[in-house]
């Protein structure tokens, strides 16, 4: 199905599960799917961060996506991740993403070397025109280590390359004032802003940003959408109340003790039995069991679990 | 006068307006601050880092408390900076600004060396019970170069030693969380949380925080006073709405060309006709010509000059 | 053939030549080959962040690591990079790599996700289980975001998994620190230390490392192969004038004006007549003809050209 | 006694030994000085990252100072840290030190705010016109938070408004430039450039540069002074094998978990019949026993105690 013009609500970034042999679990992705789609949410993303998409051969990249599309049958709007550290490889994410049927592309700048703005212009431009997908740039300087400047990327949405920005910046003042920015030159109902903030969904979609992209939704996905629904009808005391409650929440992504998010995630996915195994990808260490009996009692308080 | 419990409201970080020979202007720093307390500014802050503190001496600082203390004449509380990078050095501030009347004071942790938390905190509470004032911590990782870790701000909250926090960091994430967990301890209605971010305030106050120290309420006063009274009356839209025009307005910080904000603010507060000078402390440089002409079209788009 | 314990001497990070059309030039690889070797270069290292690495797709990765073995024709060893964000895609170019015919593997950390020490550990335990080939450790923190630890290094050394490390680090005194450990551990004759930071070989080698992956070594292999030589005959200060020589020359690096050093060494390939074209692959941006005129005369003034 | 030009050989940035009553040891100063100049140093340096500048009050600086020039009684040259956020605090530091008659003055760029390059070559510009003291740049980004260019260090050299440069940067290769820069400008043998790190002090000594600011050296001066003989008299070996003991001898610098080296320092002192007491300003926090158990082992590994 077409991207809405812009992007809205709650786009939960899709834990990849995994077999406890390592190879991507189809049938608990579709699981996953479903629980996240009987909350609401009004889109999905997968291969994103949460996704483990760093840790993915192309082949288990593949599988993930193709299982996505399955699962998600028509329902909602698909967007996949297209994360490499080459122009050249993100162009072959992309061709095999949009060939499984996603609806749209989400790509950061090139990484490892650290690109100029005229580079990561280009990369964009290249990849919008070679794949001839909706393209939704993802900025997340804590894994990519430069920062969409402002200026690029409203000379990328003035043009049409970009169809969003889904921004894990962290730059609460960077967001507000590239959204008044969009509005003034006429963009802000086109161009889809999506936080990946979770803790402060309220504050951007305040300040006028479309929806968001929320890891801690793969757990809570209806916590979400109700903080969203409030937002839209403007009950904002009642939006703030939500985020507090998933604020308190996402404290399950330190459970792990340094460990990444994506582990903790998937631990709460097995306790509320939407996926059989937390398993995550080499080389990244399991959870050892204290962090998922920490898990256990954080999701009880949430109120997810009894 | 005695600091209200929680501190709320506007606070203003005043520029230190000096004069062309480089002395503190008491007389303009008499006009800016009634510049403010016209606008309905709540409480007032000297000798931030919008107030150069890094750049004047043990003098000139004396000068700007007592000034600002003889100005505000009692009509709303005047909270004093502390900053410097010995915790003797800032004993012997504390000390002068509390023989000068002043409300409250708002210390770093020590800079220069990256202290530990054991450290900072017993920097806060030495200074707590040397100077028998209210203690506001001020988080700028910018300058500061550590962030004031939660569990550090708990502790020196739930003790006493901590009235209050005033949160430059930009981390919306972090500062969520810690309203979150004062609330938890029942510190919310005793703890003051201010924000320094000042493109994000309604952001903060949808989120709890109590109050807002904005550099740029130092030229658009009223306009932070209206955001903050349409968050405090629920009308969430209009206060996004003032923030907006608040954030376009921010421009003007970038117009020295990489120079300090502050230099901005001084040549905006100049063309208003609150300050006469607009001069720097040395060595920071003055700020072009063709810099004073964009701060002038600035203020001319938001409304504040004809 | 065998790689030699330790690694030692100077080591090229092989520029990757492009055609205009953007395929990899076997000619002009060949052509650089010989270059470097008929200046005594002792290995030669393909796919580095000088050869591009982060720019070329899976077939030109290929292509290059096939067109260095075929040049270097068993005269010297061949180290390839098997540089990816993914341990899947690592060991993918491992085994690429080996059927190639190369003699040994440089890899550096996951990155994208920030790994844990056991991660990375982990990661270079496999890749070594995997790929039956002696395994380099490249540590480039201003590529990578994260810095191999001195207790992990060692770990490493000590049970044979890392039969040595190329430190980008540009921290001399962790350098100095994992040398003196190595040392002590009875691993300083077996564990091949290769600095590539090209402006202090002199002081690395005096430390006790082995070798040089030397960017600058591309354009001026004799430099270093003369400095390297000093060194192993114990004239220092003779070894200390090269290196001021070729402190000098790094200026080039900077002729393109913030773009990235492979633009300025192709140039001055080309300049020198050892690669017909200078293109880099996409979505960098050429050199601008001044920044040309700008390496030509740095080459002038280095002795390289006339 | 006027400084040497360039000023050169080892120069401790003495400690500051304090009472249990935290009052500055003048005794215990003294003999510190004596145990430095016995082992030879060439000149000391007061008031430095070492001497817990950053934690003293102005009267704790001028005692320092004053029992520093006091038990020195002119046998080598001294020097003194001014080092302070504000310029016109650096003025009266600077004074106070030339009036308690030092032979030389060590400052660093502003800091708490980000100055840029033609603030701080202001800076120490009027630094040097008030103070009428040979003057020496400290860059320690690690403190100050931004690293002295390259093309600002070469004005002030050539202006003579900088004597030298005291290099905490730990950046290795722009040291290796500036040495060159300086030679190529005809300043090699005026401008005195000192390292202030103490892991490679020979290769900055085979680069040029004209000595050493170790802090490990209030501990083994004699291990400094013996490097730095070697080094003179061209035996790099020998000065290589003396930069690898006090290598193994600097892991006494982490036996206090995190704290800070000065700690450390200290408490080898005492150990070694130095000091008498170990205590450093508050609010540092003091080394615990098992910390100072280690420091005694490695003491003794490195020859030191018995």
């Amino acid at each position: 199905m077409p991207l809405p013009t812009p992007l809205s609500g709650v786009v939960p970034p899709l834990c990849t599960p995994l077999t406890a042999a390592g190879d991507v679990d189809t049938r608990a992705l579709a699981s996953l799917v479903d629980h996240l789609l009987t909350a609401g949410a009004h889109a999905v993303f997968a291969l994103g961060t949460s996704g483990e998409a760093a840790f993915l051969s192309d082949d288990q990249r593949r599988t993930a996506v193709r299982a996505t599309v399955d699962a998600v049958a028509g329902r909602v709007p698909v967007l996949a991740g297209v994360i490499d550290m080459t122009t050249a490889r993100v162009l072959d994410h992309a061709r095999a993403a949009r060939s499984l049927g996603v609806d749209g592309l989400v790509a950061t700048a090139p990484f490892y070397t650290r690109p100029r703005p005229a580079e990561t212009a280009a990369h964009f431009r290249r990849l919008r025109d070679d794949a001839g997908l909706p393209l939704i740039a993802y900025d997340i300087p804590s894994a990519v280590h430069s920062k969409l400047d402002a200026a690029t990327l409203l000379a990328l949405a003035a043009d049409g390359t970009l169809a969003g920005l889904k921004d894990s910046s962290g730059d609460g003042g960077a967001l507000r004032r590239l959204l008044v920015a969009l509005r003034a030159r006429g963009l802000g109902d086109t161009f889809s802003v999506l936080t990946g903030s979770e803790l402060t969904v309220d504050a951007a979609l305040l300040a006028g940003a479309h929806g968001v992209v929320p890891g801690l939704g793969n757990v809570d996905p209806a916590g979400y959408v109700r903080l969203y629904e409030h937002a839209r009808a403007g009950r904002w005391p009642e939006a703030a109340a939500e985020q507090d409650r998933l604020a308190a929440l996402f404290a399950l992504t330190e459970a792990g003790g340094g460990a990444s998010p994506v582990g903790c995630f998937k631990a709460a996915l097995r306790l509320l039995g939407v996926i059989d195994c937390p398993a995550t990808a080499p080389p990244q260490v399991p959870l050892p069991d204290e962090a998922v009996a920490s898990v256990r009692g954080l999701l009880a308080e949430g109120g997810l679990l009894r």
